[in-house]
């Protein structure tokens, strides 16, 4: 550690005052001033150079994901809202850039995510707290790095911390088609659990089922297919599932529940169907069904769990065995890729900003 | 324990055989062939004596209530249903009147409560295994000690399970007039721990607030009351509820969820309203609520935690700060009794039948 404390030493014929200042490059960022839809308040501004405090950091932005949850924030629809004005984004991958004076656990070029839950990272330069960023493996692809702290975390822990759940187990989730749904797909598949996914029914159901089960899944089923008077026949010699995971509501959620079995749980994550979540009073006083919801959330994750689930699944993604299709768009084309984000454009891919 | 084995030294000058087998007397029982209409389908029916096998107890009945769970098992809409025909009637005490060859735990005289969770205690005479029934203090009141292992002991079970309560703490239910009600009022007020109750909206609702107020009640609101914009703010100085008991469903479930603080939880026990519950997606996402259900099973209880449960009880009940009103009938007025519980004659009290 001594050597990376010697510049502390500071020679006694130099004084400190002489020192100068580290300071951030100027930074290019996406600001929105007021709460509004996304593609109208937000404008691209130019932020100055500022002066780094002893225990900030200066990261050069690599790459940063726009997820559903940053754009309700712009919207003014999420549960914690940033003051306004204020930088979007929430997720990211950049570099080190230069250190405060007392930062020592961080040097530049470090590859770092941003462990933070609220700040801006859709800009070029980033000057925060050094507790903000976690460094990572410099081997793993950007664009996971960028995205692996929101989806695939969510699906890590939701399969996690609701049911202690064995090999040969089984869970049930709506939205699999989505990055979490994916994830979940994936990370049940490594630790022996069968996978029961749902999808609504498409012209190309049988596309995004081959995809599924290539990924993992054990069974695929549309909606309609689910329209059956006992969907847990349809489950043959796969045990009942003990977890559900819903990200839909409505009718959607109905199905998960109606596959679980007794005493099961479904935790709702996501409700893109704006529809509430109904379940008949003999759901819970005979099959002992609970229901719980699961956000991210900064107190959920004590730091030392934090870092291990990153690694975990970081660990994964370089093993090629994680995987999620994403597009990387560069950054003066935020707009375009806003849009696609927004669903302005049908269904689209992840969209990266790249910086 | 010696004497109580003395009986099984068998002087060697007498055969065995010679000895008389234990009989129980003729008993005569609420008896129903097939499931159906609790007044059509039952019959009063005299049972031939048996001969008592060596674990087995032979238990005059004192008094058994009707409950709504026994009139849904003579329908045949229960979770768990005897064959058919079978004896009405779950819970019950009584006194020892005879005891099988290898019983030491039981004699004769023995205040005893039904603790088992199928057979029928509809009937002068019962004999069964000696496990199934559990002794209790000659000096509680017989109807309380013929209806404590249902309503009052959900109550406490409620209370204690599903989250960590402490004195100033508040919780909130639905459904405050029943006996589980106003068990749930009296065992917080015990406890130190607010209650805030929601009754139906009725002529002499003011009546009704006065009693719950005067069993300890923090709070009554009528459901019409809890028509307004931010129900919490109802609350004044009371923290907000961590627990929330639901026997209703529908809208007064509802009501329920909106008392409820971040992270609470709505137990679900019942489902008078026969609606279903529907929370809206926010509620698990932001409000991290979570929902489940209660229902009393065998294999939820452990017979310490059974029987330390029973002896608080009737502790409280002998020590006069748990109570709720009972209606006591002659069993040769079964069917008059079941009327009168199966609602057929307004509201009742509950219907206690004694032998």
């Amino acid at each position: 550690m001594l050597s990376q404390h010697s510049h502390l030493v500071v020679p006694k014929q130099i004084s400190p005052v002489n020192f100068p200042a580290t300071m951030s490059p100027p930074s290019t960022a996406v600001v929105y001033d007021k709460y509004g839809p996304p593609d109208t308040v937000t404008r691209i501004a130019n932020i100055p150079p500022v002066v780094l405090n002893a225990n900030e950091v200066c990261v050069k932005m690599l790459a940063a994901p726009i997820n559903p949850a940053d754009i309700n924030r712009i919207e003014g629809v999420y549960l914690v809202l940033p003051p306004t004005p204020a930088i979007g984004g929430w997720e990211g991958v950049g570099e080190i850039h230069s250190v405060g004076s007392a930062v020592v656990a961080l040097s530049p070029g470090d590859l770092v995510i941003h462990a933070a839950y609220l700040s801006g990272t859709w800009q070029t330069y980033v000057v925060e707290d050094q507790s903000l960023w976690y460094k990572i493996d410099k081997n793993t692809p950007i664009e996971y790095a960028a995205t692996i702290s929101v989806n695939p975390l969510s699906a890590l822990r939701m399969l996690e911390d609701f049911v202690a759940l064995k090999s040969g187990d089984t869970i049930v989730q709506n939205g699999a088609t989505s990055i979490v749904g994916q994830c979940v797909i994936q990370l049940a598949r490594i630790r022996g659990i069968h996978s029961i996914n749902i999808i609504r029914d498409k012209p190309d159901s049988d596309k995004i089922k081959e995809k599924l089960i290539k990924l993992g899944a054990t069974k695929v089923f549309t909606e309609s297919e689910l329209e059956v008077k006992d969907v847990k026949k349809l489950l043959g010699d796969i045990p009942k599932p003990s977890l559900g995971l819903n990200c839909i509501g409505g009718n959607a959620a109905n199905m998960v529940v109606k596959f679980l079995k007794q005493g099961g749980t479904m935790v709702t994550y996501g409700g893109m169907s704006k529809k509430p979540i109904t379940v008949s009073t003999t759901h819970f006083i005979f099959k002992d069904i609970s229901l719980k919801g699961f956000l991210l959330r900064e107190k959920n994750l004590d730091e030392a769990q934090y870092k291990c689930s990153i690694d975990h699944l970081l660990a994964l993604v370089r093993a090629g065995i994680l995987q999620y299709e994403m597009e990387m768009v560069p950054f003066k084309d935020f707009h375009i890729a806003l849009e696609k984000a927004m669903g302005k454009q049908g269904s689209q891919r992840k969209q990266i900003l790249t910086f």
